[in-house]
């Protein structure tokens, strides 16, 4: 018995609910009108997630979304590419706001600084420049983190995980790639291999040491039964390193979906 | 009774409460150690808060608590001054991570940006730079915002209103003075009047309308009995055009408070 269910560990219920346009465009519809706004603008990334919120956005607010580039010194040429192209096949508003000139400067001010320092530099620029064009627009900022990378902590707090509202946030990276071709997202977006795009050929599956396909049936197990401990899940067929790793990460990262702690009185 | 009241608005409350060093102690251990750090950092304005998480923090972590100074382009120099002058004062570690150079770049690519867009966008950078500091030394960022001015929302959402705990965020601004007082914090700022230092001359009680020693006690009194309505807290004493401006404030910005909304499926 075991045996059979490490070969076929559970995935039920990582298909797309019935009906998740519907209650996507009623999110952002009943959102902005309750918080008095009429546009909305993301930053597109190149990657599937924020294509599928472009997508949403384009659908439900039309010449009112606006989708904003925002490249670093690491971002590769192919990813503005494939922002660009998707803004022109589905006529997209969008503009260009480049953070290369804050990287430059960071990075000579901190010489010393790694990519990963650089990188959450980078996001937390992204967010700023977000909220800037937000301001200046009355626009409200729209997130593009999927559940897989929530849970796991993959995402830079106060940065790509920082937004208004986010209606994919619930979506595991798996139903983030069945909706994004519902929705018709291009083969090239759909093809390339999930990035934070922090340093030339860096890869969510490379870091995380585990494809999405494996970690999101763990996910969906862990949120479908939260009392289950580690034995339990190898138990039911998921490979004790994995159950390790997806555990420790989301206990790491836990904070970065909480409000700061403040001190009871 | 009502003319009474109306001169008289319930001040009870506003006292600090007893053992409070205690309790920030206390809280601070607490946290650090379950969150496994042993450093801090944390942004010294020349203001009134974040100096009293100054000496808190001084108390607590000696040489493992880091002050960092930021000035952009509109920090007056009196502020630097006094924040250098306090750190001199109590030995505080510190050292200086100007942010003018990118608001110089921000100012240089949004030539119409207002003084606001630039000082969030400032409070924003201010943010990543404690961060990024924090990442480097394995360091937790302290917040400095005031109970006052978080339920207010005079701040900025994923700047200033950004960290990973805040020892002060539940004591009101009028409290704030008295732990200032308690902890010795030099005159030259407890006397100048509190200011967000987004353009010269600016000043909360300039941009609020009302002094904290007006806000304050009405903040406490919809803290204590949050049934209450408008003519119902007039009926206690609190001038109209108060009541009406907090209420409209704390609705305004009551998602600074909150995490972003995700799209429930």
């Amino acid at each position: 018995m075991r045996t059979e269910l490490q070969s076929t560990p559970p995935t039920r219920g990582l298909d797309l609910p019935p009906n998740i346009i519907d209650t996507l465009v009623n999110f952002f519809q009943t959102q902005t009108t309750q918080r008095g706004f009429r546009r909305v603008v993301y930053g597109l990334s190149g990657g599937v997630d924020s294509a599928v919120v472009a997508l949403l956005c384009q659908k439900v607010f039309q010449n009112n979304a606006h989708a904003l580039l925002m490249p670093s010194l690491s971002t590769p040429s192919s990813a503005l590419e494939h922002a660009t192209e998707l803004c022109k096949a589905f006529q997209i508003p969008v503009s260009h706001h480049p953070i290369a000139p804050h990287h430059a400067l960071f990075k000579d001010r901190h010489k010393d600084a790694n990519l990963i320092r650089q990188g959450n530099f980078c996001a937390r620029l992204r967010m700023a420049t977000l909220y800037d064009y937000a301001l200046e627009h009355h626009a409200l900022v729209i997130g593009t983190s999927n559940k897989s990378e929530r849970l796991l902590g993959y995402g830079t707090i106060f940065g790509d995980l920082a937004c208004a509202i986010n209606p994919i946030g619930n979506l595991y990276k798996s139903q983030i790639y069945a909706l994004a071709r519902l929705l018709q997202v291009p083969e090239n977006i759909l093809n390339k291999p999930p990035s934070a795009d922090f340093y030339a050929g860096q890869s969510d599956e490379g870091e995380l040491g585990f494809s999405y396909a494996e970690i999101d049936p763990l996910l969906l197990a862990m949120e479908q039964n939260p009392h289950l401990d580690f034995n339990a899940l190898v138990a039911l067929g998921f490979a004790p390193k994995l159950v390790a790793s997806v555990q420790e990460r989301m206990a790491k990262n836990a904070f970065k979906l909480e409000m700061p702690t403040i001190c009871a009185l």
